[in-house]
């Protein structure tokens, strides 16, 4: 029994007439007064589900395909034929229903064909792929991910997992996850009193990693082009739609790279990103123009056709003060941008995504490299109309004199570095890279406004998984 | 500036006499007496360097070109000539040569053009990648993770990322590494004496996860076809060349689909892997074979020709019961089966990969399906020539009265899996999916014997990240 998704029925590729067989979840059933019933059924191949006609003369239909409801699973065998209904091309005649599994109590099950919130969906993570917008972002947030490792490997790039458990902090930022193994009933005790970590998994402190750039500099430096797509951690006590303790993170890293070829490879990055997701993924962002985000396909659209426009941060600073518009954090050379300067910039000023380039070096970190004017350094943030910063990255100091005033400056213990240190040391080059938040990016695409509704299970402080 | 890849210069693509520029690390020095210098430059683009002929006539030939060693990073122009040397076909007559990084002490630099042991290799991670074995390694390990991808997203599986925090322990199966924010100096209790995780990050206890499978479990019930592809963590002190404390799982998971549906998938998805190494990373795979392990391509050559063999386990029981053998580990029915067997089965008996099926119900996880002889269930593992187990599956228990009978059995306690009992209250359907650990793979693809050489950063307990 060879079996055709519903995304494949629905194609066109099949010829009417043929004898296909669909299985899935029903997501509705209507009984016509002349005797037949219409089952919507989706397998989730694509978001549109397919109907199927159930004739009265099916053995069981009156036992069975008039008690279907929400969430049953069918094998429905039958012809595929041209659709006298709007909005589908096809339907199938039935002519075998078999009830794969039954709904227990229908009132209760809690994916009725109707609109949810938000926060109920939530709740039932392990069920909420089974709705139409769920189904959606799912196949949205897949498409973005093959779009990512396929833009890579086209242009030359490697894959590289850097660590998820280390041992250093990569650029001081954010909250660690402590990863253990010690007994916390029966904690071993060094001869100064504290914790002995000696005893613990790795003879040693361990986190969960911060991002994967300082080690995938290494093989930048060997492999002349490389990217991490992989699981970073923040334990941040932002409860807020904005932030996840866990996330994953897009870090490319280029040899021979400086901040203009970044900036560049950023635009023509995000625009492939963009474009696959319009040329594959059209009926879920269809659905997500017309009940979610109405701008959703239009401002991809505009994203892709925009070239970047380019900012130095000290003119930002100077345009936001000549803007005359009201800010509620101060505006001053030396402070760092916040949202809501880099969406007046982006949408207000330029109307389009804009690199902001050579920051203050006070207010980045350690890594990124000092500017001429030794006072700022050469990192970028890409902005964009309706979500702000959606990259930052920069060029990585690879001077070692440099690099070593830059660590003294921060108070960052050189022997902890002695190994990134090592690679100005032996055959440095300019290099750099950037990093992005994947479930931001799923965010923007699908419109969402939770950050919780781009992972497959929401988890807040209070609720890790299950 | 156009910059060419080593591997496109070398590719036959580029007619000869273009101008290019390469950039990349030095791997030889070698001076004529004829008065020009022959030096081997690698960009990690592929497995081969190319060869640089500069002349005396270069302005900084006598004060850098003949001071270059192996590791210092060059940019060099000229033009791309047909080579008369042996095993290249072309090379450039450089007509530029810049130094952009030099080699601090080159007496001391780890990296020297000479086969170092992989335990040296190991003390300098940042570094092996520029080395020809992990330069290959790291290659292949990106083509197979981009085949992994590739081939789920052709076959229509959507990717889902399931939780690596979280709070359940997916089959009671490995230690597990604990992940907290508590300040061990301070640790809070409760009423009754023991930690208070409820003054967690989460507000309970966490860990890392073992396995997305559960998880994804649901996504499969919504969408038919889906995979996870990320970190798997297990906390067991085995610091052998066969465990990774931390590792990448590969885990499908098919609605709809039984036993043999999914030793069919594992066979197919193999074979698809074995096949885009040996067409696209020919050049490394021939290095490997020639250094590291002679059949490497042969053995997969072997792989991708020979059908899968199928054994039931209790005539696989029978088989090794009567093979003379003599093994270290009993053979019994209700046993499992070790390494030493495996390896007869798939090397002595069958001489190709096999997949053993239905495994005695008391060694196999709880949410395996129990066959109807009550006292097996649908189990399989693929083993292969060179490998033995590769693949670990099963199609799950469906079946509500029957789970819940194995979930009391194993002494589970069942409202923790209250969501996982909802799937099979709500529009069951067989499925099933297996599991393979990305690591291993790599390791057999490479014919590494040490697992720690096939992720970018190995580590040992008393060793993480750096």
């Amino acid at each position: 029994m060879t079996i055709t998704s519903v995304q494949e029925a629905l194609s066109g590729r099949i010829p009417a007439g043929s004898q296909v067989t669909v299985r899935g979840w029903v997501r509705t059933r209507r009984d016509s007064k002349a005797g037949l019933s219409f089952v919507n059924l989706s397998d989730g191949s694509g978001f549109h589900p397919i109907q199927l006609v159930a004739p009265a003369a099916l053995p069981n239909y009156d036992s069975e395909v008039r008690h279907l409801t929400a969430g049953c699973a069918i094998v429905a065998t039958g012809t595929l034929v041209a659709s006298q209904g709007q909005g589908q091309a096809f339907e199938i005649q039935a002519e075998a229903v078999e009830v794969s599994g039954w709904v227990d109590d229908p009132e209760t099950y809690p994916i009725q064909p109707k609109a949810h919130s938000m926060e109920f969906l939530r709740e039932v993570a392990h069920l909420r792929p089974r709705t139409n917008l769920f189904g959606a972002v799912t196949r949205i947030r897949h498409c973005l991910a093959q779009a990512v490792h396929r833009y890579f490997h086209e242009q030359g790039f490697v894959w590289v997992n850097t660590p998820i458990i280390t041992t250093s902090d990569a650029e001081g930022a954010g909250q660690l996850f402590r990863v253990s193994t010690l007994d916390l009933a029966n904690l071993p005790y060094g001869e100064e009193g504290g914790v002995d970590f000696g005893r613990d998994f790795f003879g040693k402190e361990t986190f969960l990693t911060v991002s994967g750039q300082l080690n995938v500099e290494a093989y930048a430096l060997a492999l002349s082009k490389v990217y991490t797509f992989g699981p970073t951690f923040r334990a941040e006590n932002s409860n807020t739609a904005r932030h996840l303790a866990e996330f994953w993170m897009i870090e490319p890293e280029v040899a021979f790279a400086d901040l203009d070829a970044l900036a560049g490879l950023s635009e023509q990055f995000l625009k492939y990103l963009f474009a696959a997701v319009l040329a594959e993924r059209a009926d879920d962002m269809a659905f997500i123009a017309e009940r979610v985000e109405k701008s959703a396909v239009s401002r991809l659209e505009a994203f892709i056709a925009a070239p970047f426009e380019r900012i130095d941060y000290t003119d930002a600073i100077a345009l936001l003060q000549k803007s005359g518009q009201k800010f509620e954090y101060p505006v001053e050379w030396g402070l760092d941008l916040q949202t809501e300067h880099e969406r007046w910039l982006s949408e207000q000023h330029v109307g389009r995504p804009v690199v902001v380039t050579n920051y203050p070096e006070q207010i980045k970190a350690f890594y990124m490299r000092i500017n001429d004017d030794g006072r700022t350094v050469a990192a970028m943030d890409v902005l964009a109309p309706g979500i702000g910063e959606i990259i930052g990255g920069s060029q990585r100091e690879e001077r070692l004199d440099l690099l070593d005033a830059r660590m003294a400056q921060f108070g960052i213990e050189r022997e902890h570095y002695e190994w990134y240190r090592d690679l100005r040391r032996y055959g440095t080059v300019p290099h750099g890279g950037f990093g992005l938040g994947f479930e931001r990016l799923v965010c923007y695409v699908c419109g969402l406004s939770n950050i919780r509704d781009a992972i497959p299970y929401p988890r807040t402080p209070g609720h890790a998984t299950f």
